[in-house]
């Protein structure tokens, strides 16, 4: 093709160029053969050409098809086609693997790359990669490269999918595989045997597995403190006084949910690594593995801190707007109007200012210290710090925070504990519930810090991190993406050998 | 080179070693030449000799350029370093150039990259590579590099840069300077033609192009709310009651006009996916291209989303500041004071305060889910959520937020629409022109919601995206930066056939 | 071994295979050996194994050890390991060190990498590296990787973690390291000789080094402000009025300390800049290096203006609760009822309605732009940002925050600035104190550059980039991670020659 062509061509598609264009190949480079010309089959050729590869593409129809694919690419019959290369990308979709019943014959001993995904999960009784194995018995069937859309197929990976997951029976096929994915810029990760392939057909359709738990215990919380402060508040002034104050629902009860749930998701979110420190002393190793409720518990801290963040920042919007609010400005009117009236007088209580002050400034810093943490929540601070920096501001910040917060909930109920017109009916008041667990979480945690005090030398000798850091650790590896699969975490740490050193 | 000189070397200058010290390539390896030795070429010489390449340097001057360059580097004149290598780094700039002419004889059939940029746009008639290669017919010149910095030349591809755009005639020349970027740890995309070279010297000048467009709407809609009620709230209360109301403008105009301005934009953010459905639909097909106009406005949601989410951040404070302002603390004193010397009571009124507070309340869920959506458009967390995570979290919260929103603006307006009084001048206030907008996109969005559900099955059959979901993907794309220039979009939109599946 | 073999094995322990699995290494491929089967060494073996190397664990007990190892690695014993690779990966701890030495004479000439961490800084009176130099003194050490957690290290490089440093004598065995960490995914940064060694050690120790100095300046602001403030409120109300106000230290006072410390932390941020600007300005040259203490300051400018963001969120948070304190209500009520008792009328007063709302105003206006600036101090922001437009963001908003934040407190001052009741005990208030460095910052900036528009031309004539910027570049440059030690910084800036094309 001379330049001249070229440019004729381009000045029919100007805006095609830069993407569909590839350099050709030189003719001694590896082939690989992509079945399939959809989005996905020409994004994955166009990569192959420009990583060097030569591609032939297969087609039902070559003729009509060769339009479609990149410069560069040859594009042929399926059979033709799977002639020319050792490795086939299968790109087309579950639906039409019955075209390779026939080629099975020239499949044999091939590598067959399975790229194909789901609409839903158990759309089919098997997944798709066992399902073509099972079509083509004779190749080496290898799922992999599905969790990458076409547009970063085309452009190479960027920061958030550098990796790619392989699956298989063939080891050497899996290698093959591995050995084009790191030359497309890929780092690949196999995950196993072909029984591996269904979770990854799923892991692009998951929606927030990680939310899920944590969601669900928000809304259990929310849901069970509005139905009993409803019944406190509102009923209760419905039946003895016959007064309506449902119109407090939209405020004044949602304020106090929010703050409560809040509390109780944070210290929830560090419960569980004081629970996991008792274990470890009881059991005296901790070499062990943890039961796995605690195991999944442990791996969705993040996810409830963020949420008890959320909860935390309504709960301070809805505090700020109290002045603005209709019928707070009604009542203190009505009360100016009443001392007036009634001629009363009232007296400075310097101990009621220092109270209130003191609450709310507790409060101001606790919140200051929340937005703090979910900040170095997020993926690329938590990159930007060190694993000793990261533990510092999750652990000592973290628990500073649940401190400052259930400290500002003890002033918020000050002298209020002993008066007998609290308990309504006999309950007491929902911010008193809420305080129970961050007292609990606080109590352990200064018991285990003083026993790890004594008690420390003999559990971990050579190992810089204590217990409680390895959890973190885990929680921070979590979170910077080094543990993509849940199930990996438990393994790798089971196996940790009682002799590290050897 | 000994040890000791070595060390003697270092203790001269300790802070220079660890930047300036290159491991020198081993003999055979292959060698490249750098024009130039400012702080551009000895950054890329030093990368290239890290990277084993063998560098000479081409100077006017080698003697006194010598101490200049990274060791393990040879320095020349500029004829006799030309013969060195095959690949020439044009590190100096277009007004040097000249010297190049009478090496042409040296340079035919050289690859020389241009690596030069401008200080402003438009600065020379035609691109810098094009000129070079004016200058020296006979070499073949590829544009390249140039969106790096020295730095980032020199310590290696950061997250954000590790793409590098070249462009060029000849395809040799290309695959040439793609090998050694990749060598040196970046990823070439090649962009075609030299007459692309203009395109790449200007992307280094660029000052936030995606957001031109939405800023220049965030102004002309504030600018012209702010006129209007000035109108409307100053003026008339002057003309009409010859009050002096002006210290308004700085607080309670600006808190009219940022949640409308805020709430328009947020609806303009919606509402080309809205319309490029309906196209879609009348259309009957989604294969063809949308208007450049749409197309221009969907690649900029991004941007008048979080505008939006400014204008309503600023909402929010100047509504929590109502309380503290001093005009309000005077009237709320006046109010009480009148309603005792006038001897007037005011009875509570159930239904005001339940209107008031739903009011808030549904403000403050509405800000709350904004600045969730505020965070998930972070870079870092767009690339920990997987697509179908982020077209949730864009979409139904997205729409969501403008329910709320817009619901919050319906309670605010309450029964004030009936009034005769509301409409000064027989113009309707701000708040009401600004539900014009989100209204129609809301309703729009459930006609396209019960229409698809009816339409989908003939529309789309093969993919799992629907339309709508395609146009967000293709903003996710563009977000995720895999779409580096915005012409490309289109055209790979375009191409796609009619029949996916062959 | 066969795959029923390997399915038995699985069902074992399903959770093991995704990690623990690696494809064996094709015969024929290098191999590299790793002393040490913990965690680290572990780690190190299976991504050796997975980019394509062929490992062999050296180990005390090679027939106990062979149940921890990843597949596909051998292991044997220390001696008949080291004979088996040139490359051996020293993952034990320092103090089991002593078991190399009697292998001095296997190890000759081998290439030994050192991985190893302390646990705290200054433990020990030698590097690690130069510890297992001394004792295997034939052997070339190279230290590195020990940035990298095993974890990392098993899962390959992740976003942040990508750059590993290397030092050492010998640079073939350098070299040598580069080869494998590049194949590993790493990209290796040379930092020179062994005695760079210290501090690499004590890299993964460090908590917050950036952090300190601005920490350390803002916790003795907040307290001598506060002290300042407390003897000027609180005292002197109780030594000349005999009048107890200290409940007013948790938020009034706390309320002043941090605009002040804000507002200070802030034009601190700014000042250094305009310092060098001028220095550079003096000395006549921009090729001469600045002194220490200004290249330390401005490497924390991005901490300072984050902590300075934060103390002005504390400021936001406490002003908007000023309506909801039980002290403010009261005397809110108190004002009212004494205006009605003593029959007073207070007329409305259109100046302090306009010089409180524009201070309001100007506040939220500056607090808003302060919050922008936070955001895209996020690494992943700064990221997306070309460097033009992170110098327009940083720069251009940066200054005109400090200038509304001024002018905010300018305003809160008014015409208090002339009253001598202002001036309790001959003593300013804070505010007026907090003026000074913004107001100099401001007044330099606003001379430097009008200096700047006359001299420029014969400061830079050559570069695109004025000096101011240069020191923003630099900046940038840390920001993004391309700048991993602090001493390289001034190096390469001081190097740069006097004639900058040659």
């Amino acid at each position: 093709m001379t330049g001249q062509e070229r440019s004729e061509e381009k000045s029919e598609c100007v805006s095609l160029s830069p993407m569909m264009e590839a350099v050709p190949a030189p003719p001694e480079s590896e082939r690989v053969c992509v079945f399939g010309t959809g989005d996905m089959g020409r994004s994955l050729g166009l990569r192959l050409l420009q990583a060097g590869y030569g591609v032939v593409f297969g087609s039902r129809r070559p003729h009509s098809s060769s339009s479609l694919i990149p410069h560069g690419a040859q594009v042929l019959g399926h059979a033709a086609a799977s002639q020319s290369a050792h490795l086939i990308f299968i790109a087309v979709q579950r639906e039409h693997y019955d075209f390779l019943v026939p080629l099975a014959n020239q499949l044999k001993g091939k590598v067959l790359v399975d790229l194909s995904n789901n609409l839903r999960k158990n759309q089919y009784p098997e997944a798709n990669a066992e399902y073509l194995q099972s079509l083509v018995p004779g190749a080496e069937v290898v799922k992999g490269f599905n969790t990458l859309s076409a547009w970063s197929l085309q452009n190479g990976p960027s920061d958030a999918n550098r990796q790619v997951y392989i699956c298989g029976e063939s080891v050497e096929a899996k290698q093959a595989v591995i050995a084009v994915a790191t030359k497309l810029g890929f780092s690949a990760l196999d995950q196993g045997f072909l029984s591996v392939a269904r979770e990854l057909e799923d892991f692009p359709l998951q929606l927030f597995p990680q939310w899920r738990l944590p969601l669900r215990i928000s809304i259990g919380l929310s849901a069970a403190f509005f139905f009993y402060l409803l019944i406190r508040y509102v009923i209760y002034a419905y039946v003895t006084q016959g007064e309506d104050i449902s119109f407090r629902i939209m405020v004044s009860l949602a304020n106090q949910v929010c703050p409560i749930v809040s509390l109780i998701m944070l210290s929830l979110c560090y419960l569980p690594g004081v629970l996991a420190s008792f274990l470890q002393l009881y059991r005296g190793t901790k070499y062990r593995r943890f039961p796995n409720w605690l195991d999944r518990w442990m791996l969705c801290r993040k996810q409830l801190g963020l949420l008890s963040l959320g909860f935390a920042f309504l709960h301070v919007l809805y505090t700020l707007i109290i002045p603005i609010r209709y019928s707070v400005m009604f009542w203190v009117t009505e009360h100016t109007v009443s001392l007036i009236r009634e001629n009363r007088t009232t007296m400075f209580d310097t101990t009621t200012a220092w109270h209130d002050d003191s609450y709310l400034s507790l409060g101001i810093l606790g919140f200051g210290l929340y937005v703090l943490l979910g900040i170095t929540s997020l993926p690329s601070v938590i990159n930007a710090l060190s694993w000793r920096e990261f533990s510092f501001v999750q652990s000592k910040l973290g628990h500073l925070t649940l401190l400052l917060c259930t400290a500002h909930t003890y002033l918020y109920g000050w002298n209020r504990f002993l008066s007998s017109s609290t308990y309504k009916w006999y309950t007491p008041p929902g911010y008193m519930l809420c305080l129970v667990l961050p007292s609990v979480v606080l109590l352990l945690k200064l018991l285990g810090h003083t026993h790890r005090h004594t008690q420390n030398n003999t559990l971990s000798v050579m190992t810089a991190l204590s217990l409680r850091d390895e959890l973190l650790f885990l929680c921070y590896c979590t979170l910077r993406g080094w543990l993509p699969f849940n199930h990996c975490l438990p393994c790798f740490w089971d196996q940790k050998p009682t002799i590290t050193f050897n």
